[in-house]
């Protein structure tokens, strides 16, 4: 007898490609994308086959979600809050100030009502959203001088993410928006204070440490960068199921490995850094108090404007304020046991 | 032209039935194989598919171990430290005390070489073994009076699970086993002094306590307890490259599934078990260090008799410590802050 004639149609042969807006040297976060590619072309014995191209090369890195929305692109691989000048909604997607962290959000995502609400939000740009990957909490960033007070970051140039900007800016701090590449130079000239990249293991790579030595934590503007693949709608709506489900099991594969690069590679790098002089700051608890409260009156302020803000708001800080007592119990005093009894 | 003939051998219709350790009652972790079968169906438009018996149905609960390994079954949802009594390394892909919080055993099997040891030890008993869901840190448990020092420990008959109690055996206790659905009559009658299971949300279920009210964290013999897939090694085998890499990818989408299921439930059902008189209780920090001193004399005694266990000993413990004081830095000082400021 013959073969069922729907098989080609059950498992077609496709070609996409993907728009990262990552550079390759940015691995661990890079990678996401390449190790999604991987686990869709595994599942599909290489019939279903994703071409992953670095930021720049067929779109510019902050150009991805225009990409995929056109259908320039089939999907993209990204972090959400790039686009906070588009609406800060997006941001629910990647990180927000004083937010969930990674464990937080991976039950927003998929026990809680954060991917509904997303998929929801994404809807409107063409879009549908996979979380796919994490960093984990990262690092406040590298400063050219001490932050010992609230007065500290009057004037300050910080080049940080847009969501964070618009927090310290009612602080006094002057944002900057700068390119990964071109943060060295700045700092080194002192054209800028102060900046944030990711965490240990990639800011290594840049070298900041030799230009500006306090490096700061906690980056409480993302206590989790969850990044995101993003699929053009009509593109997703071709697929077979099969398919379809094979790209959420792929992203969810993807987001174990980052996390597991992050979580393995940071603390050696940070040995390292400190190594060659990076000096480990804490920042000081009335600046965190200042931001925090900043934060919530920029929240209030964007609920005010939009109702569909207000929304996602209300269902995110909820959640947040059912785990994170929680988490202090078994979770966080048995992590403070081992740190104190672990000794370096 | 003709379907290319290799497609009947790509892409088989295979049966193939799960037990499981757990109850269906422990939804949470007996998801944990449901979802899995869910996600390997959904990959392969049903052609192989997973049965999934609960615990006692085909293969009593502490037996799953022994079933794959003789190709009684083809595969088994368990957790590795039930297996302490055959060889306690076994532990090393479960839980062990004073050992990797969850983000920090991925890290250890997907990055460091975690997976790699474990599957040489597992490759012993004919298994190929996959992480397949976790739980987060457990609590301490339940009991029916305070522990104030290390004295209160004394003669003292707890329900644990059994690397826990060989340590605490050491400080005077009286270890018990005693399986889940008895514990509620043994602690009621006062057989039992105390007994730990898993954490707010199947304890809840449990009536625990209503018999023993002192609820005490962190359980320190679980910092996770990461949940296992087990695959009998010649039913591996024969499976087309895809069918194994798609059971690699249904693994982790269920571990994050589980994860969330139990980082967004637990918190509900603790303030439930307090609003009906649980008593919430860190253990004392002389308790802890007596604890955590006679974990590590245990784990010298066993690795002085067994090199294999000193090895995967030696390499869990090198990862930990490095690992613990970077997550002190930005992730934990993160926790704390959103800690601090957020009331319940």
């Amino acid at each position: 007898t013959l073969a069922a004639p729907v098989f080609a149609q059950d498992s077609p042969a496709l070609n996409w490609r993907l728009a990262s807006s990552f550079p390759r040297s940015a691995d661990a976060i890079y990678n996401g994308s390449v190790n999604f590619a991987k686990y869709v072309a595994e599942a599909t014995d290489g019939k279903f086959n994703i071409r992953v191209f670095p930021a720049g090369e067929i779109l510019p890195a902050l150009q991805v979600l225009d990409g995929v929305q056109n259908g320039t692109i089939e999907c993209g691989h990204t972090a959400s809050y790039y686009y906070y000048g588009k609406d800060p909604i997006l941001c629910f997607d990647g990180a927000v100030p004083f937010g969930l962290n990674t464990r937080q959000m991976n039950a927003w995502m998929r026990h809680g009502d954060g991917l509904k609400l997303l998929r929801a939000v994404f809807d409107k740009y063409n879009i549908v959203n996979f979380p796919c990957g994490a960093t984990g909490a990262q690092m406040g960033g590298w400063f050219r001088k001490e932050i010992n007070s609230v007065a500290d970051l009057q004037g300050l140039k910080f080049r940080s993410s847009a969501f964070a900007g618009a927090v310290l800016s009612r602080l006094g701090v002057v944002p900057q928006q700068i390119a990964g590449g071109d943060i060295y130079p700045a700092l080194e000239k002192g054209t800028i204070d102060a900046a944030e990249w990711i965490g240990p293991y990639d800011d290594e790579k840049l070298g900041f440490n030799r230009v500006a030595p306090y490096y700061y934590f906690p980056g409480w503007w993302e206590g989790t960068l969850q990044v995101s693949l993003y699929v053009n709608k009509d593109a997703y709506a071709t697929l077979p199921k099969r398919y379809q489900d094979i790209i959420d099991q792929a992203t969810a594969t993807a987001t174990l490995d980052m996390l597991a690069t992050y979580d393995a590679e940071n603390p050696a790098a940070l040995r390292r850094l400190i190594a060659q002089g990076a000096k480990l700051k804490s920042f000081p608890r009335d600046v965190m108090d200042a931001c925090y409260r900043e934060a919530n009156a920029l929240y209030a302020e964007l609920a005010a404007k939009d109702p569909a803000f207000k929304e996602i708001l209300d269902n995110y800080t909820a959640f947040r304020d059912e785990l994170v007592p929680w988490f202090r119990v078994s979770e966080g005093s048995f992590d403070q046991f081992m740190a104190a009894v672990t000794r370096r």
